[in-house]
């Protein structure tokens, strides 16, 4: 078993409107320390060994279903789980 | 500047509705390897250097706004950025 940890983020140039919401809540809520607020996803899988190259899996996954490769970036960190 | 990067995720006693149709899409699209999909949230903070300590604001920030503490659990890491 993997255990794969996800980040998808928007892309630096792509406006980030739920960041920007958050980001005035704050400052509403006077921490007027936060200067910039950007929100993206955390997904953790669980992945059964196969055949296949993990990475392989991963990366078809994320680009197919996980992230919209147009308008965001994504990172991903695989670690082996001892099985249960 | 203090680069902040929040993941904040759901207990794991919480049922994760949005997970779990992300794993049935995957299991349909054929990827029977993915066994269990958890989704959270992902935030990057930028904040400016005060006279409070950022760790506090940031526990501050997650426990007000950015987490709900009753369902999800949040861990963050602080990286201090080159001020541009």
């Amino acid at each position: 078993m993997y255990k794969v940890k996800v980040y998808v983020t928007l892309r630096e140039s792509v406006l980030d409107p739920q960041g920007a919401a958050v980001k005035n809540s704050l400052q509403s809520l006077s921490y007027h320390e936060v200067k910039d607020v950007r929100i993206g996803k955390y997904m953790e899988l669980t992945i059964e060994k196969s055949e296949r190259a993990v990475e392989e899996i991963v990366k078809e996954v994320c680009e197919s279903l996980l992230a919209n490769p147009v308008i965001e970036d994504y990172r991903y960190e695989i670690e082996e789980a001892v099985a249960p």
